[in-house]
């Protein structure tokens, strides 16, 4: 039977030295992280992977901007499912506003006075969503209505992204290596309201179905399908949902501090998916405890260092 | 200042006696739990209140389903804003499938063998999911091509209660008393690939921005807005923007087991949404860390004996 | 196979009446309540039953304790393992301190300069603290001095109690009623400093020892026990640790917001201790995950009316 | 106003560089972790610094032992508070039983029946726990009665760590280092249990009264105190609580899941101790919500890189 080990130590360690240690815990919180890394690993690593990232919670405005682009243009990524509230946050940032470091026990209504929103401890400008809201009717102008009569969420985000002139925007780099990032909640977002002003007096019809059925092809693409999921929510969701047609996904870890007794999708382990044929088998699945913006920059660090190995 | 004070039992208390002793406790989870119903009440009371609930998590399937629907019966609630998982377990009671009790520890393989679904410890059939497919599609097609091609999710919500035959169904009894059931990620459900299969080979369009017109013109039908939010997700956030544009819902509760210090929407404070204009004023908020579909039945109890006294 | 129903909701309901209609939902929170209100039942009806509850968070300044003294005094509950926190504010309260109502987002500066310490939104005033030292030293003063070479919790709290005027009071009921009140670590307290500066100068030897031979012929005492375990913490494992000898408690229901997957005793499922000897079957545990002193108030008048029936 | 920046990844990173990265986005989890790399190597860094650990959930079994072994060794560490069950596994796999690696999804009969015991997916041997209390017996009749007969659970521990062989045991090391390992719910575990039965028929008195004194004067014996809260629970507040004599602690980390809501001490944010007395200033307190066992070796590679640059 195997034993459980201890971690050890050295002197300038990189984070893939850590995340062996780990693996060689097996056991409890370490042991889940070795193996997360291990598979991400492979799933970095082996051609035949189609990998699908699912964003919720702040994961682009809480300083994850640059890592889930760099993953996208080095197409380890194959396609992003993704909040509203991510996609407005690269495109704020791409059009030059950035977010201002607060605290969580700041009084709201002074904020609301001074033109801040807050994010438990991150503050967004009104001002730059103000400016986001003219800049997006704009773009969405420059779209030909034709196109804007039917047009899918990750069409619509490729538009925008060829607009933008931000080199390290989510957007304009999907766009330029042809990655789809689905917005199934586009309308529910700071975004999507400007989407929706734009529709009471233009020709705008986002269309769902368009998103699903590209991203039910995309889990036929290749030969396996790996599933990456920070946080819960409708991504995480949409993710499993769109595999089950296929037979569910290969290989999945999820990162969490959602719980599962409530029986909500956000906090489910993995396992119940195999149930609703979302996942294929019990053996490359792992649930990591912990905040994802914390976690997933060491857990990436360690994959890439491996899948180089 | 006021003082701690401590709950007396008494033979034979309803639930509103017990709220009450909850109250003058002041602090801590019972003084929550006393704010939350008094505030509730108010909500229930005040004919001022247009009250909308969100639903995210297993509401419907968890046991609530009469529950919600009484509410919805007696226009305590004027609007629901809900997952399509929901939704979807709305009709599969509708049309005679119930779930079974389960347990957390079955082996999902062989459930999925089975053709069962999990849920923590609760199981769906796929039998029932695939009768579902069936029935909508029939429903579908009873709904004349002209409406379909530009149909806002509530409207399709109450095209399928009118074709539901069962007095405890959410759907037909919304559709009966003109409550709307907003649904803005219908398509991500098991009713959403329905829609979708169905979408490929006939007319179907859904546009979210009629519902989002019409959930945003309810926020401005009364004088006030109160949110009851149930569970986090896209419902939680969809009540709270709709209302930014009337400067915030005058009243929230919430009932949440998801934490705020990752940033996500889900466990998100109330009072953060001030600082963002989706609610007015921090004096009738409340939040109840607890398991949504435990608290609510007894929240609810509390909050219609007090109303009517 | 069992069927999932939905709760029902009368006018002027009991809280039994709610938990008979959880019981049926079977699955999920409800479910778990409802057993539990029906676990806690049986252990209040059958004389067989050694009740030994655990306390562990703000159950004493939290509004609980008056329904804790209750049960101590019609000898539903046989024994008591708590922190020492709860014992202190116990002691506050007899000798005429009440908790202040504060709000979490009070600054601790400037409550540290007004004499007052938090407890998230509840205030301890500091002169209550002192007067509780000079009681505390009052009090040993008049114990014999033999007494106080070697002596267990249990028998300085029964000490305590005697002294104590309020009626309220859990020690001075749990006195009256030859109760034994459990302090493991009650060294780690408010009232612990108390101790500790008196044995500095006088004769006070407490010993665990004498404590825990006594927990552990309790267990021997009736043919069952019961463990009724809010929060976590040394309480918890102490009340299951003690039981280890006669091969497990036979039935026990916990409530606590901790999570599972960290490993710690706190959040551990009961089935565990299943695999420590510490309980015996898994037909009779139950864990709400929730505020202990919001659940347990509603689970105690559910398991009260139906022990009566 | 500050801004919030993005964690950017380079080839073969040390944990140290992606620390740095963290601190910089200075807003939610990755700002927490920066901050507390940088606390963390200021008490490495600064020999003004008297550090106390406090460690709560297995943090020994759960592949930590040689990190904390080692900042013991290294004097880094000048106390530690940690709950019995730490030191049991200490003992268990100095005298050579390891841990073996199970599941959570194991039955508990059949492992009691295998003579295994669990803690989440890791199981322990009860031929370890029988070997240890007849090696914990030996032990204590190595020790002259007259220490035997008032003792600290520190002096015990050193008492121990002096006939044990495994250089890489905590209590070896501590003992070797002059480090005391306070216990204070010694009694409240595997070894408490041994010792409980030897005192029985030997004479054996632990004095809590002088683990406390020792630790008092600690928090005298240099300029700062760090507190460094694995975990919480009573070790969280004894560590605390010791040094409200000289005013608080002067810097704090903690990582932990519990939550704040309840009130309890282990969630309670460091910032309430501040009213308590227990903590100097907010300036140099951070929390990391998260698994202690995952977060604490990245956080001490990143502190001890730091100190030394």
């Amino acid at each position: 039977m195997p034993i459980v080990s201890h971690i050890k130590l050295k002197r300038a360690m990189t984070v893939s030295d850590v995340a062996k240690e780990m693996e060689a815990v097996r056991v409890l919180g370490p042991g889940r992280f070795g193996k997360a890394a291990r598979i991400l690993a492979e799933m970095f690593r082996d051609k035949n992977y189609q990998n699908l990232i699912s964003l919720a919670g702040p994961i682009i405005p809480g300083g994850l901007r640059t890592i889930i682009t760099e993953l996208v243009d080095r197409r380890l990524i194959g396609g992003v499912v993704t909040t509203g509230a991510n996609v407005t946050h690269d495109m704020l940032e791409a059009i030059g506003h950035r977010n201002i470091v607060g605290s969580e026990s700041m009084d709201d209504r002074i904020l609301r006075r001074k033109g801040l929103s807050r994010i438990y401890d991150l503050l967004v400008t009104q001002k730059g969503i103000e400016h986001l809201e003219r800049t997006t009717h704009r773009m969405l102008n420059r779209i030909p209505e034709g196109r804007r009569q039917n047009i899918a969420s990750y069409e619509l985000l490729w538009e925008f992204g060829k607009q933008l002139r931000d080199e390290n925007s989510l957007l304009r780099t999907a766009q330029k290596r042809g990655v789809p990032i689905f917005c199934p909640g586009i309308f529910d977002s700071m975004l999507g309201l400007n989407l929706w002003t734009y529709s009471r007096i233009n020709s705008l019809f986002i269309n769902p179905f368009k998103d699903f059925s590209r991203l039910v092809d995309m889990t036929y693409e290749k030969k396996k399908v790996g599933a990456v999921i920070l946080g819960g929510g409708m991504p995480k969701h949409h993710v499993l949902i769109a595999n089950s047609y296929r037979g569910g996904v290969d290989a999945a870890i999820q990162i969490t501090l959602d719980r599962p007794e409530g029986g909500g999708a956000s906090g489910a382990p993995l396992e119940e998916a195999i149930s609703w044929g979302k996942i294929k088998t019990p053996n490359k699945l792992v649930t990591i405890v912990g905040d994802a913006i914390v976690i997933f920059p060491f857990l990436t660090l360690a994959a890439l260092e491996r899948a180089k190995a």
